[in-house]
């Protein structure tokens, strides 16, 4: 896998600063918020945040491709691609809570080769680069070990994130989990990576929802696949399961049976 | 109502300094978690939160009662007397999600005239004080309008919380709402009085749970009650629902039926 050049690294670090700069100033305001074609929450903050990263990105480096959240795709055949989610927890946000996130991928031939998890209320930054130990705010990190599920703390952002079919295998691992966690959105894979959750399951994550986790959660030594133990795919919408430790992922995987 | 005089509601401050200081040692450090009697977790952060407090209501006031989530009660006879709950939230706190919060509710003849919902991570105060306005560090705070439903975004802190018979009377709640966001405990309360959620519905609470969080709502404008619209009785245990604004709260009972 290529090494990511220290000037794309560096760039990254600017993006998440711009848009933190942009959510900040509308965090706990009476913003107004809109609702998407598929009913979830947009806001002013989601839109001129994605805004403030394509613009560095479009005069930075023009020649790399962009998939966002809120404003569509361009020249998504380049080399390099920018993944953003400029608001990952929309409705965190809307009501105050700073546990929402900024998610930042980059990829090379379509393979996540670095990611950033950016909480800007906290000045909390988790940064992944393929080849390297994840860092939160620059110190490296490491998920926990934790092989059993009845020892596990298993986090959801929402039972409702779940289609009908998909309830019961969300029960086996929340009933067989020692604690169960909600509301989190990408903040629950942060702290897979950082050692305080063991298990994250959740359905229709876009591209842009998924590809940051990766680096992250691989750098930290935790795992990340498909509820089927693939490698998601770029493009695609999928069901995410993530773990601190391997024996748990497989065990987890063994449960969902798929 | 009695008014209460300032040099308790400074002991309050102190007592909520001093838990804070115990919970910032220990969050985001592998602390030992405990299972107690009703599986709810516990931790020596919780035990010596609420034992620093006792300390010190036992030196500045001891005539005056306590009730305490982790260490009992003394005195529940008295004038005065406090309750407290030093980690609302233990699941937020061993996830190391900055969303839980230390509750200190002093009863005058059994009435809850002061409540605090304190973050010590993020170092947020809710103060709310019979007959004053709610401040959030010192700032007067306010619910804000929100009369329908199908405007209102609504919180609970986990599906896992209603028995099976009160869970169709939560899916009236989250099926009408506009959002519904899991996983806040005493976190959400706060964001009603400070006007970013309109609606909390939760279940199971005892008197540590709820008591302060009446005076920190009521100061702000919002309604907490039983699920029947009553006031919540000191030593029961207690379904609270709690909105911003007193049309919502109308409604809402009116959904729930009871």
């Amino acid at each position: 896998m290529a090494t990511v050049p220290a000037d794309l690294i560096a760039l990254a670090g600017r993006l998440a600063d711009a848009s933190g700069a942009v959510i900040r100033q509308h965090f706990r305001t009476p913003v107004a918020v809109d609702a998407k074609s598929d009913a979830s929450p947009v806001t002013v903050a989601d839109r001129d945040a994605e805004a403030a990263i394509r613009s560095l990105l479009a005069s930075e480096v023009p020649g790399h491709g962009v998939l966002g959240e809120e404003h569509g795709s361009d020249n998504l055949d380049a080399e390099h691609v920018w993944v953003i989610d400029p608001i990952d927890g929309t409705k965190s946000f809307i009501t105050g809570r700073p546990i929402f996130g900024t998610l930042i991928a980059l990829l090379h031939r379509g393979e996540p080769v670095l990611g950033i998890i950016d909480q800007p209320i906290l000045g909390e930054r988790w940064l992944g680069v393929a080849g390297r130990p994840t860092t939160l705010n620059g110190t490296p990190i490491r998920s926990r070990a934790c092989a059993r599920l009845d020892q596990a703390t298993f986090s959801t952002t929402s039972p409702d994130l779940f289609e009908a079919v998909e309830m019961p295998l969300f029960r086996r691992l929340a009933d067989g989990a020692r604690y169960t966690v909600y509301g989190s959105d990408c903040y629950a894979y942060a702290l897979v990576a950082s050692g305080f959750i063991d298990l994250v399951l959740e359905s229709g994550l876009k591209s842009y929802d998924w590809a940051a986790l990766v680096p992250v959660l691989e750098g930290a030594g935790a795992q990340v696949t498909d509820w089927e133990g693939a490698r998601p795919r770029i493009g695609e919408t999928t069901r995410i399961l993530a773990s601190g430790d391997a024996a748990l992922h497989r065990a987890a995987l063994d449960l969902l049976g798929l």
